[in-house]
């Protein structure tokens, strides 16, 4: 049975605390990647840094409200909680991916022979 | 003859570099006050801080391009970017002040009487 990490509901969430979670250039890159709205396998996720690096971080956005994710056997899935932040912090979000010059480290998806 | 600190152009400034400075509760209650777009002398400014806290905290906003600090004489005076952050990073102070429970210190301006 699929056991889910906890989740805060968004309005326990101070905009302090997600500002610290979207201040990070890796993090922030991921919240790029992931505001298509597609729900990513995390070995997916194509990151220069070690796996436990980036499940450190996508547990930091997770504990601040940004991320939600799904365990399923040995596989976690993440997606962006992007209705849910536009509720809570109106025009954030797209703040965000509409600047240039971000300073968010590039994460993209593994080509799917890589990521079997 | 009046000595000005470093202010970045904001060209140069990654969004990153905004958020962390704008993570911290009591940094988030300076932007919030100075958006009414009035010049503040750093001593009128009422902080549940002390001096040099508050000194360093005004240091970090200029530093990433948040805030103008002029100095005249030994006052020093802090201002809001307002329209060069609305052009660098669209939307976003804007998202910052309409937020409730934004986790922002409450940062007043003292009575005149006890900032003389």
């Amino acid at each position: 049975m699929a056991k889910d990490p906890h989740h805060p509901a968004l309005d326990e969430v101070a905009l302090t605390t997600v500002l610290a979670a979207l201040s990070d250039p890796l993090r922030l890159g991921l919240v790029r990647l992931l505001s298509d709205g597609v729900e990513r396998q995390w070995g997916e996720l194509d990151a220069p840094v070690a796996n436990s690096t980036l499940s450190h971080h996508l547990k930091v956005l997770r504990s601040a409200g940004v991320t939600r994710t799904r365990e399923e056997g040995t596989r976690c899935y993440v997606h962006l909680r992007t209705d849910e932040l536009e509720r809570r912090f109106p025009g954030l979000l797209q703040s965000l991916l509409t600047t240039n010059g971000h300073g968010a480290t590039e994460v993209g998806i593994k080509n799917p022979r890589q990521s079997a």
